[in-house]
């Protein structure tokens, strides 16, 4: 294994302390793992609170800002934050309209955030859960009951984040995030695995013309395994899956991400795959491009589609300014 | 090789495609190969064109848009462009007040640009250009007499193209180029090499153990290959070298650069060594971390540090808008 880090437990840690270095604009509390505005807790604002397991980049630490989240929470690489670090990172966003947590569907961080919420209410803060699972490639895996959650949760984060920026209720603000969670469908593919710094190997296999696809994001099995083909293969096999789920028609917000190790001009060459695919069905009028919820170093791609409505369009387009994410401010 | 495309010579024109799906704010011209700023050619503004070789994303087509790049021209993967394609690139900005080419000093890039530029010039256009030379690893290489460009290309397209919105003269905008070439400097580390699609198989071996220190963004050869190390060791190497050609003092601009296969966490981890490396020399005022200017799949990171002034520091700040750096806007 060879990466650029100062020993395999201290990443997370030495990471945080980088992004305190690169962004004044964040308050990084390196001891506690917690990422927060530097305006938090802003009064009369719901607050918003993700986290997860670390290296599914930038995803959440770098979704912190505005229009997006208040605070996120890292956990160590692939692994679930713990529920004192939620509660703290809750209770450090509360500006008195409760707090929204939002959740992908791991077992682990669904217990976690659960707890949190629990204690944060002995608080005496409303906390309310949006629980994304829009992976459509299989129902159960290795760390999931029901669903997986994958790039669907960045749609929510800003979606949700944009509402809460202007001033809506937290009632609000969660059934919008559960319209986008409703309204989302991910399928992701491997071409090679990724390795957890800590483990030192690669977390499973594939032949030289394997690929994986289905695959969950922290290289969780997926539907089969299959031989390597070009990217409109590739993308037919994914946007079928999507489709035969949640029929794609009207307008689309459509994301291909990079696991990580991608180059961007093949995240590219699938974006046209998709369009292609999507022509005479549906129309693709906002889009992202680019590595947004990784897998470390896995190479690969998933492609997420939201269908849109005027609403949430306009909210997708509201000001957002994060390290990940900055548009419009 | 197992990459997400249709054919390795379809790739930088379905890339194009993409783009041109993804970014409506772009115009893109897939059979000439060149991206433009759909208000373009604005009149009274000095024009701004770079390109060279793709495959070190999002440089150049990726940085098109308000406050930076008029036009770009990608080159086949690794592959100067032609002088036709940027020729046609300088006349389809050129405002009236000229046109400033940002060329990277690779011999292809170089014959070519200068060229198109002769050729501009034969149209009436006038033509000045700023030659990027940053990476201080070696002195001549596989394609290259003197500096390689590298990181570089980035703060003069920035800060250049700022400028030139501002609505500076061509002399003025050409200067401002050279000054942040003559403050910058560059150094990078590969972990791994990296696949052009079109050869099939990676362009160097490097060993389980092994890195190339002062790698080029082809993957040409650096300084040395040493076992791999930690990155506040590798960190050591790169500062060290830029800091023996030009000491650092005072406000720097820092780029800490992903080569295209590398976590993020790994490029905040180098960053906060680069961050303690200086500490008690110079103070890092403003900064980027990521992917900015890759070498395809290559994992490892590259340095690059500029001297600010507080004219550079302003134009750095000035509104960006483009598919890879956005702010303020």
């Amino acid at each position: 294994m060879k990466k650029l880090i100062d020993g395999p437990d201290a990443v997370v840690a030495d990471a945080l302390r980088g992004m305190a270095a690169a962004h004044p604009g964040l308050r990084v509390d390196v001891e506690r793992r917690i990422v927060t505005r530097t305006d938090a807790p802003r009064q009369g604002k719901v607050g918003l609170v993700s986290g997860g397991g670390s290296g599914h980049e930038p995803l959440h630490i770098g979704l912190v800002g505005l229009g997006m989240l208040d605070a996120a929470c890292p956990g160590e690489v692939f692994t679930s934050p713990v529920p004192d670090q939620i509660q703290a990172a809750t209770a450090a966003v509360d500006g008195g309209q409760g707090v929204l947590h939002v959740v992908k569907n791991y077992t682990g961080d669904v217990l976690n955030f659960q707890m949190a919420a629990e204690l944060a209410g002995d608080d005496g803060v409303d906390v309310a859960t949006v629980l994304v699972n829009d992976d459509v490639a299989v129902e159960d895996s290795t760390h999931t009951a029901g669903r997986r959650g994958t790039g669907a949760t960045l749609f929510v984060e800003k979606i949700a984040g944009a509402l809460a920026e202007d001033g809506a209720a937290l009632k609000e603000v969660t059934a919008a995030g559960k319209e986008v969670v409703e309204r989302s469908r991910s399928f992701g593919v491997a071409l090679t695995p990724c390795t957890v710094p800590a483990a030192g190997r690669p977390g499973f296999e594939l032949g030289d013309d394997e690929i994986e696809l289905g695959v969950g994001i922290h290289g969780e099995p997926g539907r089969e395994r299959g031989p390597m083909r070009g990217a409109a293969e590739i993308v037919d096999v994914a946007m079928s899956a999507i489709n035969d789920d949640m029929p794609l028609q009207g307008d689309l917000l459509v994301m291909v991400n990079g696991m990580g190790g991608t180059p961007l001009s093949e995240l590219y060459v699938v974006f046209a795959d998709v369009e292609r695919w999507l022509s005479g069905r549906a129309r693709i009028t906002r889009s992202l491009v680019g590595n947004y919820v990784t897998s470390l170093d896995m190479t690969g791609c998933s492609i997420t589609v939201c269908l849109l409505t005027p609403q949430l369009t306009q909210l997708w387009d509201e000001p957002v300014n994060t390290p990940g994410l900055r548009w419009g401010c």
